[in-house]
């Protein structure tokens, strides 16, 4: 297909496909001709990507690359690019620090150690933990390895599931991009379902 | 205290503070002598409050301003004011229209039927569902209400438990904060913990 149609069927706009053509975020098309090229299914799906994550994720395009560059990089094991791409989605934090960050720091510690979890020493997810935890010192409002039991709980329960569901998925690169996929969006499907919940529980109490 | 002193038991630049003043995210101090004021505990806390919000949750200081409004408000009851709060924290999306939008928003009135939730129509929790699943639908993978179960389950599980801990706090304007700060900061907790989980359970795949 040409570009227009391209445009038409992802309900991008012609100069942002351009733009992502550009910063490499969508493979070049086949040259067809003066100045024309021919794009397939996979420009269509990879476009499609691209926004899921920039509108739904949130994501900066400077992740978005990253996420891209781990899903075509076919020198990578499975694993290897499943992490690549999970470190790539982190949101970069700044946040309180010393003592309370120091404290929560412990804290996620504990909690990997109780649950087994085997979870690599640069994890952005770690820090991402100790900061909220931090934050919520920061209040007067400490928790305890045992406060987070329900959410881990949930959070490993999920985890499960959508690992083996990913581990099932057809090709190596389809596999990585259902995992980026499945974490960003159901980070906002989880999310809005809970806000949903607790208006509902907050209605009837 | 002196906004010296706010400044260093919070870890927030005195500019900060002072900008924080002028926006009136921060009630001002209580005059004391030429040009200087007296901050107290309340001052404190909210200042680690609006922190919390910015740094973990990520949200614009338009919309920490919509909750903080929400918390100082007394002539709001206490539902309602969790509601304004909450609606304050939702992030405005774009995203895919259409028929997958449109498909995808009668899936989210199927479900919360089929949860028996109550939820109001202009809920942005509701929109944010639904851009999400459209994004999906978009990526060939459509999700029906029954895929949603395990992420349903979770969420009402989280937030039974989460509605009647912010109603037995003690006053009104605490009870709105935990709201606030538990549904932002739980948002993260949730996240890093599942993915985490995610990176346990790959590794041992």
């Amino acid at each position: 297909m040409r570009i227009s149609e391209l445009s038409t069927r992802s309900a991008v706009p012609i100069p942002t496909v351009k733009f992502y053509l550009r910063e490499r975020l969508l493979p070049p098309g086949i040259p067809a001709g003066h100045r024309q090229a021919e794009y397939g299914e996979e420009h269509l799906r990879r476009l499609r990507l691209v926004r899921i994550l920039t509108d739904v994720g949130g994501m900066p395009l400077r992740d978005v690359r990253g996420v891209v560059d781990a899903i075509d990089d076919e020198s990578r094991s499975l694993h290897d690019a499943l992490g690549v791409a999970q470190y790539a989605l982190a949101t970069r934090e700044t946040g309180p620090a010393g003592d309370e960050l120091h404290a929560a720091t412990e804290e996620v510690e504990t909690l990997i150690r109780s649950r087994g979890w085997h979870v690599m020493p640069e994890s952005p997810a770690r820090t991402r933990l100790a900061h909220a935890l931090a934050g919520l010192r920061g209040l007067g409002w400490p928790l305890g390895v045992g406060d987070l039991e329900d959410y881990a709980d949930a959070a490993d329960a999920l985890a499960t599931r959508e690992v083996a569901s990913v581990r099932s998925s057809g090709s190596r690169a389809e596999a990585v991009e259902r995992m980026v996929v499945g974490t960003v969006v159901f980070d906002s499907v989880l999310s809005a379902l809970r806000r949903m919940a607790q208006e509902s529980h907050s209605a009837e109490a």
